[in-house]
């Protein structure tokens, strides 16, 4: 009755929170009915691709997908074409909330009870029923802080050993927000062992937010989820760990092995594993190379946000970025100027080629409304490994009304208050490329500010790095 | 047609803002539609306690109310009564924006030009009208940051001569929230007088909040809005005044005349003014008595919400609290225990008598709620006046599994993410006391986490404050 021309396919999430008081369901409003974030697949983009971007655009959360749970709904639409919804189970692990001003109304997160009235489309109410089931059968890792095969997402055991060698009695924790919440159990373990704690409270997103106040305080600090970006004494590091499966190279290798050499990088989660990685794609044809990192990326082949050092020094005529999302193939693409492909290590295996040009036209719209500002304000990041003052007073020097602004927590709240046209941020380079869509007025990278003020040429963009 | 009873009377507020990109309105989604936030009046209660308290509650913002504005419309309810709905005009001053959940779905700024199309209701356009015609021809304070009278907010030359008379060349500058906005102007004004400065990016919401970080960096500091709360060398305090009008008195004497003794007190932007207010209550007939402060409330009346000292120094029968809001005065109702007043100074001059009753009751609600945590996140501040380490350590050792937490902001969004059962604040009272709904679980004070130990019994409650 319907041709394959006029069936539709979406793909979203049901995105949920594991809270003190139980688990929570992430619903947004669109018009009027209550639904879950999910979009129409574009291009060639893969079933998760899909998910993954239409949840970023529409709630501000980057999110991790499980695709073990993958559940479709289809129904007739107004226009009487028949539409495939595909849905996955997903969990937040950064970005802002904040709902899509154009599409969405609001976003509230809800108990399952709250829920299901809430909701308004029985198609979703099954969906929603689905993933109840699905968490309860398999919610160990959050519920109980272990992965699926039982290890504890947090290696308490190593800690207090590593904390006893060196005769620590007491020290300050800090666990970065996606981790937060096994925070009172690392606090009991520590306790239960003779160690007594005080706990870093603050906003913490990686190593460059490395509480020193409350390391000076207990004169040690214990800092989970990341490898150093600055030197720092007393602080024991414990990266957080994931392996993935080396099965997910296969198919990718296919496309990669018409490229002469490609580097591979991904982020701390991984790279412990990048060597197994990179033998694997040698196995299946592929010319990898592992590029060494940089001060701020120690392990070799690693990435951050504000950091590509291993891809670029790698020198080869393609990337692969292992991770999830894509904002940082973006930046390998823009640190590197070659093609670069993105792997989800918990997808179904399918590439991902990268291109910057949508974040460029959306920088070039910021750097055309920045012309009309009169005043600027230079934001000048008071955590550790953010710090770069000489940038920003070279910056400040370079307009007339111009100051610059020492800030800790950049948010929206904090650049509407403070009064100024337009900012130009000197802090976490990611903040002003991946979240200017909660910002009231452009935030600048350093470089975007000198196109602005006409001392550099829109051809000489580059992407902010903190070498 | 319709008897007297069958009238029902609201009250409410169009609250506004500027915005470096013009003014904003605040609207609410109440159900499905948009409008002002307003409710029923309440006992005999005035019309302006009634907006104070129905914008508090569903918006979470505390707002001063131009009474200059009131505008009423009426209607027909579904039910057949007529119904007068009374609007003046509001800015916020401080609280923290967050719906109602029971009755809010949302809350959004929007331009006049965006606004208009979202309202709802026809007789909520003609007050959106009103307002927008009234802000435009009484708009010099916030857009000019002029006064009524044509002074400026900030004291801008008073603060470039103090600075030429000490002889400095480069300061930090910190403002409030509620002042931030002519951030950009100060720097312009130092600037054009040969005085670098360096801007504190952060929240500020008293002198308790001290950017000493920016002030160590530029080797000065002024700070605009407040009174010192703790000594610092190299500060230069400029305090916010409004004058206002002894007028407003002449009602609230007559209350207040049958009393001994009444206490004066109000908050920094009056108390240059107790002396002259105390002498016409006097002169009224009303025994007025100015208690001295204490070294965080040096003006002589002033209060702050952490310190009720200048009420309690007085001993008097009852208190009167000049200002807006009733917070203050449920502060000083508790911790005199004795009848309390208060009286706003832009208002028609009628006294409210406060009871901390139905703020008792909610604290009960949260103790009982907390019995049942079986871990406790002690917060400590790292605000130089607000950091009470022995109070917070003290604390930690009344539980197994309780645990100091360090911390700057305190946000409902670091107390989900850390994963506690329950908190106990010892950094700023007002937290606990008056921001609970925007909390996930209890946030306790010292003495209420005293009584769900069983150490302290209720008929010992006491209000918290910083001495």
């Amino acid at each position: 009755m319907y041709s394959d021309t006029e069936r539709e396919k979406s793909c979203g999430a049901v995105i949920w929170r594991v809270t003190p008081w139980g688990h929570e369901y992430l619903l947004i409003q669109h018009r009027r009915h209550w639904s879950f974030p999910k979009g129409h697949v574009e291009g060639a983009e893969t079933e998760k691709a899909t998910a993954l971007r239409e949840v970023k655009e529409e709630t501000g959360l980057d999110v991790a997908l499980d695709g073990r749970f993958r559940k479709i709904v289809s129904y007739q639409t107004q226009k009487g074409n028949m539409k495939d919804v595909v849905f996955f189970i997903a969990t937040p692990i950064g970005g802002v909330e904040r709902p899509q001003l154009e599409e969405i109304n609001d976003l509230k997160w809800f108990t399952f009870r709250k829920a299901l009235p809430r909701v308004t489309f029985e198609t979703d109410n099954a969906v929603l029923c689905a993933a109840e089931k699905y968490i309860h059968a398999h919610n160990r890792k959050f519920i109980h802080g272990t992965s699926d095969e039982g290890k504890p997402m947090i290696p308490y055991s190593d800690i207090v050993d590593e904390l006893k060698k060196r005769g620590i009695q007491k020290t300050a924790v800090q666990l970065p927000e996606g981790l937060k919440r096994f925070t009172p159990e690392l606090c009991r373990v520590l306790k239960e062992n003779g160690i007594s704690c005080i706990i870093s409270g603050d906003p913490c997103w990686g190593a460059c937010d490395l509480s020193l106040d409350v390391a000076v305080d207990a004169g040690f600090l214990v800092h989970v989820g990341h490898t150093p970006v600055t030197k720092e004494e007393n602080v024991l590091y414990i990266p957080y760990r994931r392996d993935i499966s080396s099965a997910v190279l296969e198919k990718a290798a296919e496309t990669l092995k018409v490229f002469k050499s490609v580097s591979v990088t991904t982020t701390i989660q991984h790279s412990h594993q990048i060597e197994a990685i990179a033998e694997s794609l040698k196995a299946l044809g592929v010319h990898a190379v592992i590029g060494r990192g940089s001060p701020r990326t120690p392990e070799p082949g690693q990435v951050l946000g504000c950091t590509y050092a291993s891809a670029k020094n790698a020198g080869c005529d393609a990337n692969l970025f292992i991770g999830t999302g894509v904002f940082h193939a973006i930046g390998v693409s823009l640190a590197t100027k070659k093609p670069t492909y993105a792997l989800d290590p918990y997808g179904s295996g399918d590439l991902q080629e990268v291109s910057a040009d949508p974040f460029l036209r959306k920088r070039f719209v910021q750097i055309e409304k920045a012309k009309k500002a009169n005043s600027f304000g230079i934001l000048l990041s008071s955590k550790s490994g953010q710090a770069r003052r000489d940038l920003a007073e070279r910056l400040a020097g370079l307009h007339e009304n111009a100051a610059v602004i020492l800030i800790r927590e950049i948010s929206e709240m904090q650049l509407r208050n403070l009064g100024f046209d337009a900012y130009v941020n000197t802090a976490c380079p990611r903040l002003a490329l991946d979240d200017q869509s909660r910002f009231p007025c452009p935030l600048l990278s350093p470089a975007e500010f000198e196109i602005v003020l006409g001392i550099r040429s829109w051809d000489d963009y580059e992407i902010d790095e903190i070498i």
